[in-house]
């Protein structure tokens, strides 16, 4: 049995290179799509991740200047490799457990997540922004890009679950301006956004 | 759309309900597998998902007299409601990002969390184990538990990949009298354990 975290990793990707081996994309979209395979045993994300033209590149280009990254949950935020953040200056931010959010969101009688979008747009209008669980919070971004007030450098669309999902990923694929990459159907999660997020960062080196 | 939380969370159930309505299973166990499958958005886990006989009443009892949760990964341990748990005197403990833990992994070549779960299982041999990223984890606590070092309330065994994923749910599908919960197959992860826990916590209430 292997046991080596390096040598783990590397026949990982070998068995997912191995079963993947006829898809092609642009080069610079397949770590992303393998470490999301690595982070999900599922093979569906290979159809059903999408990439805006030129989202990494440009994503990578806004990193090394240390654009921030806003995470929707704090299992997201959790997972972010902030080792290699804190490299280039990128802070990574999730303020959804914070007392005032839970208050506000209490009283609105909206979701958490939809509260800390709204926050996180006011502070940083065009950091990177990560969505893997709550659609709620995708929504209120979208609308809130559509109306003028948030120009993320990348916006990562992939909530997960069977309520508003699939039309929160619809109206990001709708705003053609922003580069976005969207898990399509009702898949996603918190550990596919991190995938994403750790995948990009690992391409900056 | 819907946007208030709780009505989000009984739409996404009833939608869930709706599409397993001929699923047969201990009742108990239902409501976990209704929760990992709101996670993931995967039915597969509808038929990967296995209970050893009273898994869920028997975690119940456990964690009504305050036994921890000891969580493989940050992504896991931050995904918890630890609202609930405390209200038990349960903890929720991990340790993988300790700089001693990394030092020791380091020093050693194998993975954080192999050496998270030795110090875990020294201090708390019989706390709940709850494993959904590193099968290593898991292949440490099923030795462990075979040299009589370990005696888990319960062991959820969810690793993801396809590097000794398999085979670690293996080995703790023959530990015959610990109760456990296994995600058979290379699916799983952190989303997934979270789930598992978290519908088990809710079901104490």
């Amino acid at each position: 049995m292997i046991l080596q975290p390096q040598e783990i990793e590397r026949e990982s990707m070998r068995i997912i290179q191995d079963s993947i081996e006829n898809f092609s994309c642009p080069p610079e979209n397949l770590p992303v799509i393998k470490r999301v395979i690595h982070a999900s045993a599922d093979f569906d994300f290979l159809h059903t991740l999408t990439f805006s033209h030129n989202a990494i590149n440009l994503a990578r280009e806004a990193l090394r200047t240390g654009t921030n990254i806003i995470a929707d949950t704090g299992m997201l935020y959790s997972g972010i490799n902030k080792t290699i953040a804190s490299r280039y200056g990128i802070n990574i931010i999730c303020t959804s457990s914070d007392e005032d959010i839970k208050r506000e969101a209490h009283e609105r009688n909206i979701t958490r997540a939809m509260v800390n979008i709204e926050h996180a747009v006011k502070e940083y209008p065009e950091a990177i922004y990560a969505i893997g669980n709550a659609p709620t919070a995708l929504i209120r971004l979208c609308e809130l890009i559509h109306e003028g007030k948030a120009k993320p450098a990348l916006v990562i669309g992939v909530p997960v679950g069977f309520v508003n999902v699939i039309e929160a990923k619809e109206m990001l694929s709708r705003l053609e301006d922003i580069p976005r990459i969207i898990a399509n159907g009702n898949k996603g999660g918190s550990t596919v956004a991190c995938a994403i997020v750790n995948a990009i960062l690992y391409g900056l080196e």
